[in-house]
């Protein structure tokens, strides 16, 4: 497998998992992480769509963390869903995963088809937030293209009734975020604060939200990245695979 | 000072403070001496309005907490009104709180001329819940009377313009809380969650609202009510006024 220049090979170190990621572009992170961990308990055979898949970091992890039956990963920047396309034929997971280069508002896959819908969206709202990141970053982080409404909206069409959605967010978007799902009849049912540290305000959010569910939300003990040693805690070396 | 049959009279250990209870009735629990507490940097000279009173446990905090010029407890049970009103005469306060036995849907105070309101609403659903209590619990507890949204909705009439909310209630409801303060011009702002344990998920919520504010919530670190030894934790010791 060739790289292009200002590429490199990551080692996923998990089931000899790989991704390709560009050395100036936006690489993924632990949020990625932490949603194929929330997200982990998807049906046998499912079909699901990651959002705004980036490099592809959720399909390949889902890929080997669930046992559904499909995952597609949209993505609306060309060169990172060719990139992200390289990495799937690396992994040889070509059979499991599909990279479509597109728009999520022209998304092309058929409506009510979908089981499962996980997304790491852009954080930001408009385009508010440092300017002098390069355009890839800028739209991986920024609601330039597509704002929380067109995801939220986007997944209820998609989903089949009862279908779940997935996605990881900042705090201080909850209320848009809540909002927003219940507006367009995605109930919230679950939602999980990760904290840097005990004692500190969360960084992320975790939230699964299912279409034309009864209100009911279960908020869940909150995830520690570290501990007071500024160690991994055992729950995310865990998430990690590292908890030998 | 007399009290009836089935009463007593308990020390709040702060600042002389006393208040009458109900033996049989619903007692002020740990969640009006959190929300007294979260709402404590009110302005000098406010107008308060605590929707739903109980046994005036609220006002009778505020009132030493903060320099609110008048603070006023709605209370639509007509003999708990008149047992909040003995425990205003008990602290000689009669000219800093009124009670008002009122259905807050029937309230008298006229409209936007308050600067906070503060409330410890119903916190169940409808009719759901234990169905044994007796029905002065039960008013306290289940939305009988008046639901959520019309607590929010009656205190977005109360409130001046960027007037503020604050409310403790319970973490299942936080979708309902957050929808219908944003829905109701209300935009959430401040939001806490209450653990009993670090590593356990919240018991409570406290919430500040701001009538016609701009959107953007932040989440502030969590508190906890004991420590791993079972003791309550500095920051409780606090606002119970016991760390010396």
């Amino acid at each position: 497998m060739e790289i292009k220049e200002n590429e490199r090979i990551d080692d996923l170190e998990y089931k000899g998992l790989k991704i390709i990621q560009r050395q100036d572009g936006f690489c993924f992170g632990i949020d990625s992480v932490l949603l194929s961990d929330f997200a982990k308990n998807i049906k046998k055979e499912s079909i699901v769509v990651d959002l705004g898949t980036g490099t592809g970091i959720l399909p390949i992890l889902l890929s080997a963390k669930t046992q559904a039956k499909k995952i597609y990963g949209i993505e609306i920047q060309k060169d990172m869903a060719e990139m992200a396309q390289r990495s799937v034929l690396l992994n040889h997971l070509e059979n499991k995963i599909e990279i479509i280069p597109q728009n999520i508002k022209e998304i092309t896959i058929e409506k009510a088809s979908v089981d499962v819908i996980v997304t790491n969206p852009p954080y930001k709202k408009g385009e508010t937030g440092l300017k002098n990141e390069n355009i890839s970053k800028r739209i991986a982080r920024h609601e330039i293209y597509a704002n929380l409404e067109d995801f939220i909206q986007i997944s209820f069409q998609l989903l089949k009734d009862k279908g779940e959605f997935y996605m990881v967010h900042r705090p201080e978007r909850l209320v848009d975020i809540l909002y927003e799902l219940r507006k367009n009849k995605m109930e919230p049912k679950k939602l999980r604060f990760v904290h840097s540290h005990v004692g500190e305000e969360p960084k992320l959010i975790l939230i699964k939200a299912v279409k034309n569910a009864k209100p009911f939300l279960s908020i869940e003990k909150p995830l520690y990245v570290y501990t007071e040693q500024g160690k991994y805690t055992k729950e995310i070396l865990e998430i990690y695979h590292k908890n030998k």
